[in-house]
């Protein structure tokens, strides 16, 4: 393995954004200097930790009853315009092909801002009696959205990765089990593997998914205090099962139209709240069961005599820990150690494994944690250990993500204090449910959800609920 | 599990097409009844199929040195249309974004066709040393192609599933390596994976991969005689990089231009093959290293106070295989054991296992192939001989693969005998190189290959070459 030369690392708390940008180039994330604005083009070190996170996710769907499917990219525009709550939210941001060769096509077609509309066509064809149901299905795929607003690399941008599900229900009680259960999936995802804390918020209607009765988003709060959705999940109720005309026939006999839920959370969200949450200013931290590589071996070699002994029980304990199923690899590259140290700590490796004379000598291995930097040594006969060692840490970087989320939680008694802690973290708001008074809060902080315990009005007085707001990217 | 009520079965002999295409709806393979034209519904069991090819081959690429990446979708065209063989090549299939919202795009934006351009922009940014060479990456991804000719499911369509693979070499020799070592990858996928086999040809310049120096080409022969390009390898030169102006800094400080190759198995082809090639009348056949699932266990009861004891050693023997790393699920639906045959011979599931009160009274499980329908019984201490089995059906089933294919090999002396051949395999014929009497070949066959051992032309008697000619898919 060679390594690059660095640029000059960048200081985390000082410049959030700076040190972000820097770690998506240095780390092999993503390269943001494609052609056209929005549009990234994903590197291997992102590519892989996205690609544990899609198995993980699909794999949990997949035991939740939900069949895998890929839809074509392109939706007719009569097709994406059939409800219409659904196209208001979206025409402004839709990729328009018009052309194929030097040819007029009949129909536009859109590339994929989403895909209720292509799948409910087919749902329509798929589904006819109640035995079909529930139908679930998932999707990983890219989407198209034209952002006119700043874009950002994985925050926001023109084409992004994500799963999506859908699902077909014969009653309302099904859809509401299913997001329940899509609920706990999703937090499964965030807080198992990617080991972060995050707030489920009923949106307000004003910024509910364009065709949903409600949507329940995914918030998490980002080390300079603004929020990050990074998933949702709408109940669609049956506003696109009439206008498709999905119905079933039920046990009676008589045609329903189902009930529908969809559901998504998005990679490149999920992936640039990881780097921004656990990262520190050495570069990436990543917990354990998102890492792409978990455990790398540095041979600390002083004479050149003891080099194939060293190799050869480095590859021993590689041997060891691959039939572990852990992720790992041997940095035998001509690098000084402390050179692929740097390196490997940038890159989120959570941990090091340095084996030199004396660790041969005494069967033994000196592991070094990525998050805290502390060294311990480990007999050879308890590599094991490792494994133990990673509960800790995914414990340990759990609760620290924890405790760094919980003190950007602020209380705004009055409007001036919502002044006072905007853009520092979440806070709590009596406001009454009124949009002209949410407009009001609006001016420091967007409102995230709708439900809370008894709390009068910042703005108005009236009696109202004690919400959750932030300023949001 | 609960199976759907089947329809009337096709026979493969009498007519391939449509048992292709019964089959692909039956065993939930693809719909082809989206609304628009020549774009696929993936569906479960053909995405799992090609989930396991992808996983196969990412794997052999990336041992062999390429990075997973993932370039955007769409291209300006501009950077599509600088080389202009490529662009000339491409221009007539090219789907074009001209529009976002209701804004008219400042340059029209292509659907990759495939994506050399959008890549080759990125490599002059990475490349600046010989050090940085070889440089190989990969992606899986979907391209796009307004076909004009009849469009047919995994075949011929306009949107359609790959892995496309790039490299950039210091110089030609590596180049040729590469093409080499690509070569032996996409073997591996086809002959080990997928039990099938396939003839590497050299095509004829006007069939080459535009912009490209060379193009070798993977075909097999479908049971109806036509030949199936599965897959390219080709050898681009320094065509693209001196347009694209991507240099190097030799180890003397000169600077220049690398040599590139690119490459790209259809998933959605060796799909179309793997299906139509191992398939019988019954339905899918599906090699043991490629089936989503590799062994159904089904309970066989005939007495309902059997049941709990009966399914408890099911589940022991599913947990054996489980640990063996075999693909396993019991079916303990409700149908009657005939149904359950059915349905899971339809999917190709290369071993059953029928568990009855004998087979529990004896600790034996009978075993039955899906390729031969031959039974036999192993002691459930013997679990094990699944994998031995795995390994006879993969076997039998490249070399039934095997003859089938040698059997559609032909010999025309004469140009009369290529009519008489035509579409029935490939035919050797004698060709001296001459675009006029490939023209003539052309109006029975196209020619495949342009190397081969010395043969007098068949069109005009003078000296040439054995080459290979086919009616191609």
């Amino acid at each position: 393995m060679k390594h690059r030369e660095t640029k000059q690392k960048k200081v985390r708390k000082e410049n959030l954004s700076d040190w972000y940008h820097w770690i998506l180039e240095e780390a092999d994330i993503v390269d943001s200097r494609y052609s056209i604005k929005g549009m990234l083009v994903y590197k291997k070190w992102g590519l892989l930790i996205i690609r544990e996170m899609q198995r993980y996710l699909e794999s949990l769907l997949e035991e939740s009853g939900h069949e895998p499917t890929l839809f074509p990219v392109l939706i007719p525009e009569d097709i994406l315009g059939k409800e219409t709550q659904h196209i208001a939210g979206f025409e402004e941001q839709v990729f328009w092909v018009t052309h194929a060769g030097e040819n007029k096509l009949e129909r536009k077609l859109a590339l994929r801002p989403t895909s209720e509309t292509s799948i409910y066509e087919m749902f329509r064809l798929w589904i006819r009696s109640h035995t079909d149901l529930p139908l679930k299905v998932h999707q990983s795929c890219a989407v198209y959205r034209y952002e006119t607003k700043h874009t950002r690399p994985l925050i926001r941008g023109r084409e992004f990765l994500w799963n999506e599900g859908h699902a077909a229900h014969a009653d309302k009680e099904d859809a509401k089990k299913n997001i329940l259960e899509i609920q706990d999936i999703y937090g499964k995802l965030i807080r198992e593997l990617l080991c972060m804390p995050f707030l489920i918020d009923r949106r307000p209607d004003w910024d509910r998914f364009p065709g949903a009765d409600d949507t329940y988003a995914f918030d998490t709060i980002m080390p300079d205090g603004k929020t990050l959705q990074i998933a949702t999940v709408h109940d669609l109720g049956q506003n696109f099962s009439t206008v498709f005309d999905i119905t079933y026939e039920d046990s009676e006999g008589k045609h329903q139209h189902i009930y529908q839920t969809s559901y998504g959370p998005s990679f490149g969200r999920l992936l640039a709240a990881l780097i921004s949450i656990h990262g520190d200013d050495r570069g990436l931290v990543l917990p354990p069961k998102i890492a792409p590589l978990q455990v790398i071996i540095i041979p600390i070699i002083f004479k050149e005599s003891d080099t194939a002994e060293i190799m050869e029980y480095a590859k021993k304990i590689r041997k060891k820990l691959d039939s572990m199923d852990v992720r790992t690899e041997i940095d035998a590259g001509e690098e000084r150690p402390g050179a692929k140290f740097y390196y490997w700590e940038m890159k989120g490796v959570p941990l090091r494994l340095e084996v030199g004379p004396k660790d041969l000598k005494e069967k033994k291995i000196t592991v070094v944690r990525r998050d805290t930097g502390d060294k311990s040594t480990i007999a050879f006969d308890e590599v094991d250990d490792v494994c133990k060692i990673f509960e800790d840490m995914s414990k340990d970087l759990g609760e620290k993500a924890e405790k760094g989320f919980n003190g950007k939680m602020f209380e705004a008694p009055a409007l001036e204090d919502v002044g006072k802690y905007a853009g520092k973290g979440v806070i709590k708001i009596g406001w009454c449910g009124r949009k002209a008074c949410a407009e009001e809060i609006g001016g420091y902080v967007s409102i995230l959800n709708v439900d809370g315990d008894p709390l009068e009005c910042v703005v108005c007085g009236d009696k109202g609920q004690g919400v959750r707001a932030a300023k949001t990217y």
